[in-house]
């Protein structure tokens, strides 16, 4: 690749500085013109640390960049929708954190906007690069266990996020459960019709006060008649618990924890193995790299991203059958929110 | 132990030989003295194979023998519930296989008898018995994982049973995950309180035709806010997967299958090892071994059974919920069905 | 089968009780019509404890019984040899507890008696046995692996055995590595040719001084090229470790220890499996039982039993070329011992 | 870190190649000014994909540059001596990858001139730098084992180097269990005194032609009384195989190869899972980094870097023993070679 992309990011915070550091330290393809962050400072230090040429507090200075070809959207999700479309009417390609936004009308204004000036978006669902899950939905995808019959995703965070993030985040089924969504869809590539969500306060009173559940069992059906079940807690002791397993008429695969390292240790007590990575940065370290490379390339060679505004949208709509399933206690069609 | 407890066998078919096999050859506190069977060939090979003196066509018979003090029940399902109480009549404590009868005011009869006679009654959960879940049961009733959040069975089977059968069982969720539901119960020591089950016909249409469903995940709520799920299947090719996790606020248990041997095969396709056992003879040999232990003990030390005539009633119920559930789309409180 | 095999037990111990509950209980093509032992308490309890007809002090009884057609010898090592020889001129089958001897003229006086009668014999290596050996022994033969290259055994005990045992024992190499020595030869169906055998006293002083050591490295060469090494100590605190490793042209298997369940527990300190089964009694309960299956199956058709004499006879000049090669510190040839 | 370290490459080569990406991608605190290779096309090469602003053909350039504080040396094994010793003398920071030299009076005339100048060596043991090792050592030296007793190296290569490579690289022990006696002293933190070699050709007859084996086992005595073992292949057909294993008195710890992904798949052949990583590049990435990042991190605090040239010497001495010993077949002591 002769010519690099140049890219702006806007949005410094913590997801911000790990995209930052990506694309410029294993992204070869990419350069990092300018980074934007509405508290300055963050911006001025992410550009220090990573030798970013401009920070500034406004991302329209980098919207206006005729240089910049695609902007890295981190900001708060509240300004997500609001940024697409704009980043779209500047003609620039966009990747997006999840998600979009959290009301369905506000997302289609913003896919409205990606169509209307064809720019390309990629939603950051990083787990479809992970490479555990990747293999498993390989195998599907390769027919090596037959027709999907069963799907189980197990998906629990070591700690519950500050109460101030649940009060805004959407809840546990829009702020958490929509990365298993997503995986959902992705490991058998069928969309899910129908959601039943049961949901407990069992790590935190708080939690419970604040609107939200922190324990939660969600089944899916499918359009291909497989059945689906996620299960969530907000806080697992022993780290970031991050499994699936999709059953069919020919097999099955199941995808363990990433640990630190394989040194099993035996003493009188017992044999003695590794908890698994602590949390996302530790266990999606390369498929964060991975996404950007793929956003990176789908720029360079014009091809459709991988994970695309719809994959952005339909996850959404789940995690809103969901939080209906819960409180009206009875299985949600999602025809009845807007798929 | 000085004495032998007298034990008759009714019923010589394949479960009725395991449990005359393990009396005879691995508990020497027991004596099985007669086996009946309505086909008296079966019952009459069953005593030549194992050195029982009596074989007879007639129950009755070994109910009327003074020299017996207990009776393994392992005729049809449609007579456990007539033979409990006649046998309890007679004075005789009680092994019975499950499920006592699919009919709520058939088991009470029974346990009815059960109760004025004072007889002891065991109901055949064998799994309780299994070294691996009543490893992860102890360590639960222990405190490892602290407050039970997550509960997740697995249950499928290696090939679906004749269609015969599947019509007189009450189908999938009185025949097969009736265990799943002991085991939900077991493993938590809380009741559950509400059962939302998913069924789909993804096996064979034929099942479907006799009215079951062969692959089902069930949501289960506990009295206790704990939220629990079973996934099931009637056909998992790779043999009888047979797996439990407990999630709690302070860890978490995990009980993988078991395999005939321990070697690893590597070349260059992959790293191979063995399938799990094949079915519940392999998986629960130990199983069946510990749970008429179990009740020969509990009868010559004269102390309560470990698993109960009500812990054979309320996974009907349980099963009952389920296929309301199925049937109406929605969660179903067992206090609807009779609890 | 209609007639059972008659069979006399030699010495009434912990190993000889182990093989007549497993013939009494396990073994239903075996009958058990007299025990014997030196204390003469023993037999009686032994009789009394697994309803044996006949309980004697003098072996003699047994091999003057006519009816009886086969001896299991468990008496202390130093009789072995001479047991064999009487049991052979009594035109009895013979089942032996390893080593039949530590001199190698002793060794070779009774198998030719064997030889000379006519009657078959089997050695206890029980180990050959295991599921997990077994799978990997039959995974070498049928090519799997290709070629054998590299072999692997660790055999460490989860204690060291009284020092009384290891004075008459013939130390490590002759009571306990004899045992890799047998499998060695197993895994690969060649035969060794040198040895080079590394030890020293680590575990306890005591072991020295009785002119033991108690951690040994033994490096093998094959007739057939490959290299192997067996790694022993008499104390590793974690349990019983028994795993074996064949590596070859075309891939490796490797076979991993046996654990009392399959229940794995997280928590805030790590993951926490089972440790192996404790020692030989728990790890080879299933392998005891095998043997004799398979010796009284020998008897009962007529075939050559699977351990012969010469499989017994081999390992004892190992365990010498063992000591030889680790007191004069140079790989010794077992053509210098005796082979 | 306000300045960076200033850095030349000597050596191109796949090796080569892969330190500079490390430093110039994962590596902030360095900055690589030049790289040199005697093909200057190789050179050019590399400083184009990695953006180094000099490339030249005589490393001469590289000690001559007075902004150049540390060099990598990766070129051939027979020039890294002279190399280490003009660097030295230019007074450059070293870091050389292994081994220095086959001949100890030529590596002491490289260690020599490293004391005299003052300045600092780093050897390329990469695998001090793997997390799994690190791992098992760190557990060592914190006591969780006990005493050391038993130490075991498996280290297979997926195929053997070219026939070239093998008549000049030293053989066996010194260019592929050279890594393998590094790693024995790292794990103990003990020397290894005496050393037995057996080896074999069964891979490739070509190799014993020119005069290597491809098949061995090490048998390492240590002064604190352990023994050791290293198995070696030159061809393991399922990949690289690389695993350890320390024995104390209070433990044991084992270190299973690292793979690409954790999905296992079940159907009706089996269990499989991946393949370990295929060959070092693909298993060493992440200790590649960490070794720059340690060597960069030395000069910068002025530390000792943390493999010695001591470090490097030992090794060769101990491949020098293993050859002695295998064309003997007898223990060669350390102090025969010049230890």
């Amino acid at each position: 690749m002769t010519t690099k992309i140049n890219v702006g990011i806007i949005g410094a915070g913590r997801i911000g500085r790990v995209h930052a550091e990506n694309l410029i330290y294993r992204v070869p393809e990419a350069r990092v013109l300018a980074v934007s962050d509405v508290f300055l400072e963050a911006a001025q230090k992410c550009a220090a640390d990573f030798n970013i040429p401009t920070a500034v507090k406004n991302h329209q200075a980098i919207l206006d960049n005729p240089e910049i070809e695609a902007v890295i959207i981190c900001s708060s999700t509240d300004t997500h929708a609001q940024f697409i479309s704009e980043a779209a009417a500047a003609g620039k390609h966009i990747f997006c954190e999840k998600p979009i936004a959290l009301d369905l009308k506000v997302i289609d204004a913003a896919l409205a906007a990606v169509e209307q000036h064809g720019v390309k978006l990629q939603i950051g669902f990083n787990r479809r690069f992970d490479p555990n899950f990747k293999q498993a939905r390989d195998m599907v995808a390769a027919g090596k266990i037959g027709a999907p019959h069963l799907v189980r995703i197990t998906s629990r965070d070591p700690a519950p996020p500050p109460l101030d993030y649940v009060k805004v985040s959407g809840g546990i089924f829009l702020d958490m459960t929509i990365h298993d969504f997503d995986m959902a869809r992705y490991l058998i590539g069928s969309e899910v019709t129908e959601i039943f969500a049961a949901g407990a306060v069992l790590v935190d009173p708080a939690i419970g006060q604040a609107g939200d559940v922190d324990t939660a069992v969600v089944t899916l059906r499918y359009a291909n008649g497989a059945i689906g079940t996620i299960d969530n807690s907000r806080r697992a002791v022993y780290g970031y618990d991050q499994r699936v397993e999709v059953f069919g008429s020919e097999g099955v695969v199941v995808v363990a924890n990433n640990t630190p390292h394989n040194a099993v240790y035996s003493n009188t007590e017992g044999v003695h193995s590794a908890l698994p990575l602590y949390f996302f940065l530790e266990r999606y370290t390369e498929a964060y790299v991975a996404e950007m490379k793929a956003f990176i390339l789908a720029i360079a060679q014009d091809t459709a991203p991988p994970v695309t505004g719809l994959d952005g949208r339909i996850p959404v709509v789940m995690g809103q059958a969901a939080w209906k399933s819960y409180r009206e206690n009875r299985p949600v069609k999602l025809s009845e929110i807007g798929l």
